[in-house]
C-alpha cells in the first residue's frame, strides 16, 4: 500500500484522510509458505496494482468521495497505462459497509494504523465517518 | 519492504544493489484469510521492523558487505530507536545460501523483481555476484 506524501502527513496529525488522498495498491500471490527464516507467508508474483482517490471535485456523487481504479489486465500478467473508475456498486458498497476508517479497510494496514494521528478526534470525534 | 530512493533509482538502471543500499522490512502478521473481497492474506498486526545495509566502508569483513538489524523488542509489541548489527552467523549466512540476488531475498519481493534494470547485465554479467 502506498498513500502520498501529503495525505500521509495529513493522516499522520489528523488521523484522517483529506480530501485528495490517493491510495495505491499492489496485488501480490503467496509465493512461498516456508523459507529459510522459518514459516511464513512470504511474497509470489505481482500480479496487480489499484487505485483509489478521495475527491469531492472528481467524485462529488460518490459515498465518501471515493472512486476505485484497477490498472490491471484481465489475466492479471500486465499493467494498463489508463484506467476508468469502477461504478459504485463494484467497489465501494463493500467498502461503505466493511472498511474500518472511512472507506479504507484499514483492519488489514497496520502501518496506516500504527501512523495514524489524533488530532481530528481532538476537535470533535472521527470527522471522516461524519461526511 | 522499502529502499532508500537512490539506490531505488540506481537498482531500476543497472539491476544492482549499490553500495550504500538501505532496505527496510516491516514484519506484519497475517490477520485474516476472507474479507470481503474474497480469499487472500491480509494483513494483521505490525510487528517488527528490520534493516539491511550494504557498506564496504562499514562493513569490510562482512560477506557482500551487507549487515543486518532488528528494530523490534522480543516481545514483537514496539521499536526500538537504536539497533546493533547480527554477527554474520545470525543473518548473513542464510542469505548467503539461499537469497536469490546478490544477499537479497528477491524471490519473495515481486516488485523489487518487476524493476530490475538490466544495465549491468550488459556491461559484463551480475557484478553483484563477484564482489
Amino acid at each position: 500500500m502506498y498513500i502520498d506524501p501529503e495525505s500521509w502527513a495529513h493522516w499522520k496529525e489528523i488521523g484522517e484522510f483529506r480530501d485528495g488522498t490517493i491510495l495505491m495498491k499492489e496485488l501480490v500471490s503467496v509465493g512461498s509458505k516456508a523459507a529459510v527464516s522459518g514459516a511464513g507467508y512470504f511474497q509470489g508474483e505481482y500480479i496487480g496494482l489499484e487505485a483509489t482517490i478521495k475527491s469531492a471535485g472528481h467524485f462529488p456523487d460518490e459515498p465518501g468521495n471515493w472512486a476505485y481504479y484497477s490498472f490491471t489486465t484481465p489475466d492479471h500478467k500486465s499493467l494498463t497505462e489508463t484506467a476508468k473508475a469502477f461504478p459504485a456498486p463494484a467497489c465501494n458498497a463493500c467498502h461503505a459497509g466493511a472498511a474500518a476508517d472511512d472507506f479504507v479497510f484499514t483492519q488489514y494496514y497496520p502501518v496506516l494504523r500504527a501512523g495514524k494521528g489524533t488530532k481530528g478526534d481532538a476537535v470533535g470525534g472521527t470527522l471522516s465517518n461524519l461526511e
